[in-house]
């Protein structure tokens, strides 16, 4: 029983309006995470909405050059799809989020050679992946995911219940990054992290009060990080199937960091150890 | 002329309803923050509207021992104050922002003896500030904010012009922190340079291509961090005044971090080189 889990309030928020995640169709606004789209990741771009006034030559052509149909965004109807509060600049695409993301075996299968019996590598040590454990917040999930992306992780990987899908908030929070980081669905934490750990990759839960200080540990096994919920952390049954949980040092008056905050220290400071991912 | 100043949007986002700065007067929300208030600095909470049906004793008897005057909140009444995506749980506090903030030279004066001419003293060298120079979303404030806090950092100083202020949801994205580190109110980012030079504090502007590597400075001087506006950066004209650009090695696929990662990931290894400060 974890009767306390949800109900800290700190850094929840309500999901932004038209963000709920819905299976296999989202919307994604604003131009900067479009042209992402097209240029990187061209298939999972449906239909887009375009304002009549919008002037904008590279992304005209590169929406014809993939042959997606285009329509008109007429007044009041970019409210409608993805509420008042995105800043969607005349921009607005249907996106299948499904077609972004790739299976766990899938992967795998572009690392490397790892080893589960032997230490790892150099070559595959290198390699670290991030693990959403019930992060609920779209901006902490798309901070993540941009964070990952740019500290040179391979994968976030995503799984099905009790975590943020891939939305259109996700898709702007993350700057685009959604299109350039490889996303790994993945059932559920505890399945992922057995066979992980059965490719030689250790498991470092992110957990406030954990027993290793963040800047002691070299990383020099293939890394999987886990980040938990905002207010909870990491479950119990996570936490204990971790091989290290990794404490960031922080000042006696707080209480806690964020949890995109708490993503991207971790990540900077593998990167920092792994110069050569970057 | 800066013509494509707040042009980049990547980062922008419309300001929460019900957020919008307000000399003197802001509404804050949910329970968390107000007890944060409650405890560090009562002075600023003026007036509580409480849900009738909210249990909480301690929350109750905080505000009797201060003797803030509550009143019921009415259903719907919420909503009109701090808009319908804020999660209030119940729990709004007329708060005096403009209280919080103490003047440059007050900061200054609770410093140790800091010399101008001299190398800084060790003494001094354990304080480093943070300077938000036009940051835009209130999220990235609070952030900002709380990461401050959790790094050890002595203070946040606020420019008075182009820069979100202290409200509702920045009290909010700070998880209470702006009642726990000193917020400075100063009037512009360079005469705020000024005076901190001449008080041997060494000037560091975090900017993308940033002549430093974040890792090989030392920090061995009393530091500011200047972080900029979300799309554009730091201004040219402070980033001239600037005694070190810092840049943190990002993956060539990401064009940028988040704001508030860039500044968290500066402090977090400004507090690894001064352990003493946490």
């Amino acid at each position: 029983m974890r009767p306390k889990r949800y109900q800290k309030y700190t850094e929840k928020r309500v999901p932004a309006r038209g963000t709920q995640p819905s299976k296999g169709k989202i919307y994604m606004y604003g131009k900067h995470a479009l042209m992402e789209a097209l240029r990187n990741t061209p298939q999972v771009v449906r239909k887009v909405f375009l304002a009549p006034d919008l002037l904008d030559t590279e992304l005209r052509s590169l929406l014809d050059k993939h042959e997606i149909p285009t329509a008109t965004l007429a007044p009041g109807k970019g409210k409608e799809l993805v509420g008042r509060d995105a800043v969607h600049q005349g921009v607005i695409a249907i996106m299948n989020p499904t077609s972004l993301l790739i299976s766990l075996d899938d992967f795998l299968a572009t690392l490397p050679l790892l080893k589960s019996s032997t230490l790892p590598t150099s070559r595959s040590s290198k390699i670290a992946v991030a693990i959403l454990g019930e992060v609920q917040d779209p901006h902490n999930v798309g901070a993540i995911i941009r964070s990952a992306a740019a500290f040179g992780l391979s994968a976030v990987l995503i799984p099905e219940h009790n975590q943020a899908s891939i939305t259109g908030a996700v898709v702007k929070a993350s700057a685009g990054m959604v299109f350039h980081i490889p996303l790994v669905y993945i059932g559920n934490v505890n399945h992922a992290i057995k066979v992980l750990k059965e490719k030689g990759f250790w498991i470092y839960g992110l957990a406030k009060g954990g027993a290793t200080s963040l800047g002691t540990d070299t990383f020099d096994a293939p890394s999987a990080f886990i980040v938990g919920n905002e207010g909870a952390g990491i479950r119990e049954k996570t936490r204990a199937a971790c091989d290290i949980t990794l404490n960031i040092h922080i000042h006696a008056r707080t209480e806690s960091l964020n949890v995109a905050v708490s993503a991207a220290v971790v990540f900077y400071e593998w990167s920092r150890k792994h110069p050569e991912a970057l």
